[in-house]
């Protein structure tokens, strides 16, 4: 190939790079999540005891890191109320977008999303409800799954189930949302 | 034209009266929601200051009136809880559907739903759902929408966001549910 | 045994063993939803009062029956809130799974899902949501539906609409969940 027909083919590329300027909101979420911090919270006994390796917040502060958000802090804490209100209130402190992984299930020590919405000034139903949807596509069971999504301030908190996967999967349907979310926290509206 | 030719264009015609005979629940509803009353509630601060023109409100009694309501009144109040919950008993006391535009975002000064459910007996939950729903066809934002739909008394109050198009697409989504609802909240009922 | 023998026998054995092999999700609920009881609640003035047949109370349990619950229990109360929540009480304390038909809409008299609230530790608002997008496939007017599904203790309740075709179907779409949720409420879980 000759280095004009080269340049041809890729003058031919342009209108890639023109897509690239209609960009998509997925395209823009990502470029303006980099703005935003975010952190980590593992709930889980045996986590916390140390009798178990956490696989599940690095997994999810890898794809946050995908997203475009700058993970600032993690932390693991048992499934207790009291710790993970506390966990919470400290984390929200230093991050824009605080992400739980486990608690979010039907059993007796399940009380994660409890421990959120003690924390948040208000809860946003369609963000959970996205997570459920898609997560039915997968498996029946994602409607047992009783994560919240919360504002404290001008954060969000976002409760996603305990294993790697489920985590991932949970947040990779709706992390989306977040940078325009995050911005309207902050009174960033075209309207009023 | 011969007596066949009537017949055939008869028989032409037939499908449509068919049709119209095996009624959609849809054209059932437009029929019956003739009855009904409705008013519309404009929540904004820059159109209650004057600064914005109303172009929500007005496009909301518009699709009112085309699913066959019958639009009494209308009124614009600043995003102000007491101010909203105000209205919106004075609204009720008039009207059997009150529908707002603006407010359910998460923005700090977004109080509509709030306002809403505080002058509210119940909630139906699966009507915000089938708004967010529909569309998230379209926007994936859709999930950040927190407008509620309740029972005050035997009327209902809708909330719907602030922008002309998603205000109006929101109602579609929705607005074939009201005249069987306000029928039952009347007490018109097959069953007991 | 001739080939045509085995071939006979093959084509009786093979679909059987083949799904058992290939056996899906609901079957695997089935086998284990056998070890569950399950009590089924008719909430309706007229049921109460004698003057109609309660149909939608023994359809719910043949449906119960047919997903592999041992149904040991079956009532009949009004539609008030007192005699509900004291009859849910009084069933947990017997069942694992207690199904109600009735009292679901959004009728004056229709107070089911508020009563089941007051006797439920904790709401999984997931299962509601999926018997209204299920629902939604036949009518729109599952979006009015209200009832809800919760856990007290180690039980669920489940409320489900006052038709028989409505109530079965509506119970078709979650309950395959219940054997596994069950199972987890027990603390049973191969994570903690």
């Amino acid at each position: 190939m000759s280095s004009s027909t080269a340049k041809a083919a890729r003058r031919k590329r342009l209108p890639a790079l023109q897509s690239h300027e209609r960009q998509s909101a997925k395209t823009r979420s990502l470029k303006s999540a980099i703005f935003f911090s975010a952190a980590v919270l593992t709930v889980s006994d045996s986590c916390a005891r140390g009798e178990r390796v956490d696989l599940s917040g690095p997994a999810v502060a890898r794809a946050l890191k995908e997203a475009g958000f700058r993970v600032t802090a993690s932390k693991v804490v048992p499934d207790d109320s009291v710790q993970i209100q506390n966990a919470l209130i400290h984390l929200v402190a230093g991050a824009r977008l605080v992400v739980t992984t486990g608690g979010t299930g039907v059993a007796p020590r399940d009380v994660t999303p409890e421990a959120t919405r003690a924390v948040c000034d208000r809860v946003l139903d369609g963000v959970a409800e996205r997570m459920r949807i898609e997560g039915a596509k997968k498996t029946q069971f994602a409607a047992l799954s009783r994560g919240v999504c919360g504002v404290r301030g001008i954060s969000l908190i976002l409760n996603l189930p305990g294993s790697p996967s489920g985590a991932v999967e949970s947040l990779r349907a709706v992390v989306g949302l977040f940078p325009h979310a995050l911005d309207l926290l902050e009174g960033k509206t075209e309207h009023s």
